[in-house]
């Protein structure tokens, strides 16, 4: 692949959409050919796949039959948008990618799921393919809630599923980020999201500059 | 467990549908409380998974991405439909199992999905857990097809996907049923599907006598 591919983790609040956008007119100011993409529902399938997912009664599917179709959503992610632009030589960042899956379904809900489980379905959908560099925005969850409900009220969003549980729920999350990063320094990077817009964004450009050559 | 899970597997026309409901009335006149299940589409969560698979374009989603789906779909008629009704001690006969996704996505397509894959999501999904019986249909592709093509201008059905493909396919489907049956006699059994629909009930009753108890 000639491209590279930058993934944005991290829980509810923490400021990756914003982030995403900012690297994105980063990259593209310094001639860098860019997509950007999104897990779940970055594509036409992925959205039917996300709007089973994050909508109608939550105890529809279960962890296992989750998993399945965050995962089926990824390979339609992978394959009809990551990796044809990394064929040609593009930058592509995505909001989440599969530590999200990681830290939700083991480390929040933990209904069942392994890690094992999840990296056969990884390998499954990925093969050997990773990211080359995961930006891992950490934020304390009362921080990040406050202002994941912030904006939903700016919004008039009705649906907050993920923000609407408790907050050991998003401890659990925060630490699943964690101890990701910590399993693989060589892709995760954490970066402090408890700070100014601009000032995370100079920091997530040193690393990207930093990991990444550009 | 306290039931018994029977499953029917075969190409198309071998008569899975008729004979189902033929060894449904018989288990039910010897007193057999009985389940009826599919797959796939079994649930309201798997018709809707369905829809996904057999309709539209037939190339939106990858061999990969079809099979997380109909493991979604398997996950879900086994958690709701399969297993609480094994453990009220009922009789569940399937229409279509996993041997299903291995004989068309393996065997029949063959577009980069190995029995490794599907071995992986099997036990994900369904872990130890096995059918007690498989009763495998058999039947030469071209009468199968004859038989289905018939069935399909009676009802006027206007989607015949699997149907309309070539004979190698259909062809290489029944091998991999055969080598299934080959790999697990302890659980499947291969009858001959070309015969008339009372003589292969009579064969299916005369199975299911051996190799469970009534």
């Amino acid at each position: 692949m000639k491209g590279k591919f930058i993934t944005f983790e991290g829980g509810e609040g923490c400021g990756k959409s914003t982030q995403v956008k900012l690297l994105n007119g980063y990259l593209q100011n310094r001639g860098v050919d860019t997509v950007l993409t999104k897990e779940p529902g970055s594509t036409e399938e992925g959205k039917v796949l996300r709007n089973l997912l994050v909508t109608g009664d939550k105890d529809r599917f279960d962890s296992v039959s989750e998993c399945l179709l965050y995962y089926a959503d990824r390979r339609c992610n992978l394959q009809k948008v990551v990796w044809p632009a990394l064929e040609q030589g593009k930058w592509v960042i995505s909001d989440r990618y599969a530590d999200s899956t990681e830290a939700y379904q083991y480390y929040g809900y933990n209904n069942g799921i392994t890690p094992e489980m999840l990296n056969e379905l990884y390998h499954i959908v990925a093969g050997d393919f990773k990211p080359d560099l995961t930006l891992i925005l950490d934020i304390d969850p009362q921080i990040g809630r406050q202002r994941s409900f912030a904006k939903a009220e700016n919004m008039q969003v009705k649906e907050l599923r993920f923000e609407s549980r408790e907050l050991e729920f998003h401890n659990n999350l925060r630490r699943g980020f964690l101890e990701i990063a910590k399993r693989e320094p060589e892709r995760c990077v954490v970066v402090n999201a408890d700070q100014s817009i601009q000032n995370l964004h100079d920091e997530i450009v040193r690393i990207v500059n930093e990991r990444l050559k550009i």
